[in-house]
């Protein structure tokens, strides 16, 4: 994104510009929490994403330098997306969407996803740096 | 929000049909980060959004029970948006947005903003009590 395009300086407005907006943030979520990593699993994802939603929003996370394209290890075909450093930042932001979303939503339950989010409240330091480096080596926080 | 107008039960999903695009994250921030509670105070932050959206907003946010909408203590024509139980609740996800930005921003500077992000590193716990007192108090995180 150009410089000048920027809406302000505060960067929590860089922030949204870059990934603020639902799709965007569920294809993270699918990335980092889920392990997907091809154009075929998004899609697969519950919020059912159209194909022409999820092209432009894999091309402005890859511009943006949160995703990175990588040839698919088995299928030559395809592509795999991965959290860049940049990306991987985000892990506590989206850690804190599921803790609120579990809090507040009547119908969440998943005592596994409760046994996390105390964890998460208790030692959320060494579980974001654990998540990251799970995420990092190919792996999903919630796999 | 129906129940049967979700389009999944992922609490992360839940969080963002509820909150998940840049203007409303920016009036929360605004509410939260900088104490706006006026709708002309909303309109007047530089990202500049306009009166239709900044109306679609505020009327969703409070029908979510994010924001509570109150009589202004001094202007009688106008109403003060404060967080609610729920909304003081998104706290950590915007200090994780502006620690992402901060981070990631190469035009990003401000000492002051630099050492609340080092105090929220080493004692995001209390910290994030803190601020929600604050704010629930009638202050706001950065003011």
């Amino acid at each position: 994104m150009k410089r000048t395009d920027r809406k302000s300086s505060c960067p929590i407005n860089f922030a949204l510009e870059i990934f603020g907006d639902a799709w965007s943030l569920l294809i993270l979520r699918d990335v980092a929490l889920f392990g997907k990593h091809t154009f075929k699993e998004f899609l697969s994802s519950e919020e059912r994403i159209t194909t022409s939603v999820l092209t432009d929003r894999l091309v402005r996370l890859e511009e943006r330098g949160i995703l990175r394209r990588e040839p698919h290890l088995t299928d030559r075909r395809s592509s795999a997306y991965v959290l860049t450093e940049k990306g991987l930042d985000l892990i506590p932001a989206l850690l804190d969407l599921m803790e609120w979303g579990t809090s507040h939503d009547p119908a969440s339950a998943g005592h596994r996803k409760e046994a996390f989010l105390d964890k998460l409240r208790s030692e959320r330091g060494p579980l974001v740096q654990e998540m990251k480096e799970k995420v990092r080596l190919g792996g999903a926080v919630l796999v």
